[in-house]
């Protein structure tokens, strides 16, 4: 953690993001950027001299944020909490991105009709996980509500607008629960993006997988990859190299 | 390698399974089993006391022989090849489990006219895996050419087959390469058997997986989970022990 302030009366924080120069806004009233978007943003395909890149409920920007160091490309990050969208925006001036990524406060079904369908080289996502009836933390944090359940969106919503956002060839990503594979691949197959790669997410090498990264490609063949296992921590509890590697 | 000798004009072996006083025949002009098999037999859920079981695709008969040390129940395998069902029926009479396995040669497309609808807890399958466009071994083997490719039973076949045989809740159990797993998952729920339970195979751990064990419940409620990964070889080329547990 490296600073703490209070805006618009909100106690935030600002934190460097894993292993980069990047800085990222945080607020624990609205709910911190974790893991998984970490990983989805090195798991994912990106063109590395231009193109465009959406990043779908985008929340305080950390994926737009790590994938300005891997490609050159335009990134538009789409966030519906106008509080969470506003850290976005700041952090993009914090980090001199302005120039290359900008965000929209608005719903992601409605990014197609912004950006324009088949406009898009890469869309990632890191979606709400869990059913609207699951949503107990509706009570305590509206906020983490929204994130984290499907309220405002759905899996099928996001797969459907991933592809109408994407160039045919596109690839889509997206992290989720292992729980939900079978809609994720099937859903995709069936908007017509074709899963291509696939990487799951251990606590512990002997533990049930608690993650999945998911890659489809716009109009691809059939047939896919599972990359190597990531293993989140050793037998000590200590973070693995395949979770922060010595770069 | 235990024994060798000459049957029908064919060399055969007889070698011990994989840590079990099970033996089994095999003739290198048929083709060996493989640890596909193995794993799966390890992998599925089988009822302890009794119970209905059915391996289709059943080869030499090494999953009806390693399932028969972890249920009481009476198993059928049904294999395509005369020549190969006839090591496996040998097999039964070896391990002396004439009682509880008893092969059909023919195709399992037809078991369940055999053995009846849901008539079965447990199908398991290890399925020829490539294309019948890619069997390029035709020409060399027609034994192993029916055994990998989909000349005689597709993956759609099988799948619809196994959900024919099962009881409502009955399990589905099959080994498949990982590119094939959209297939497989989406088929599996079209057939009404939701797929509960996966698990991949790694040559080692920082590879790509190349073999995917999966499981289904007849009329099961959505939600899978991913179980750890397996790594068959150690970073000294030796078997780790996922693969040969020391029990």
């Amino acid at each position: 953690m490296d600073k703490k302030l209070t805006i618009n009366g909100r106690s935030e924080r600002i934190d460097y993001l894993f292993n980069t120069d990047l800085q990222i806004i945080q607020s624990s009233e609205l709910f911190p950027f974790s893991l998984d978007s970490v990983l989805l943003a090195r798991f994912v395909y990106v063109p590395i001299q231009h193109g465009r890149l959406a990043d779908l409920c985008t929340g305080n920007g950390v994926i737009p944020f790590l994938l300005s160091r891997r490609t050159k490309g335009r990134i538009t990050g789409i966030e519906i909490q106008p509080e969470v969208c506003e850290l976005a925006e700041r952090g993009a001036a914090l980090n001199h991105l302005l120039d290359r990524i900008d965000f929209i406060c608005g719903d992601a079904k409605m990014l197609p009709d912004y950006l324009g369908g088949q406009s898009c080289d890469v869309v990632t996502c890191n979606p709400p996980y869990f059913n609207k009836e699951a949503a107990r933390d509706q009570k305590t944090n509206p906020h983490l509500a929204i994130a984290r359940h499907e309220i405002l969106i759905t899996l099928k919503d996001v797969i459907e607008v991933a592809s109408k956002l994407l160039k045919h060839g596109g690839k889509f990503a997206m992290v989720h629960r292992p729980e939900r594979l079978v809609d994720i691949l099937a859903g995709m197959r069936r908007a017509g993006m074709e899963p291509k790669r696939v990487q799951f997410v251990h606590p512990r090498k002997e533990k049930a997988a608690n993650m999945v990264l998911v890659e489809g490609a716009k109009g691809g063949k059939s047939g896919l990859a599972v990359l190597p296992p990531i293993a989140v921590y050793d037998s000590e509890g200590r973070y693995t190299e395949d979770v922060w590697p010595n770069v």
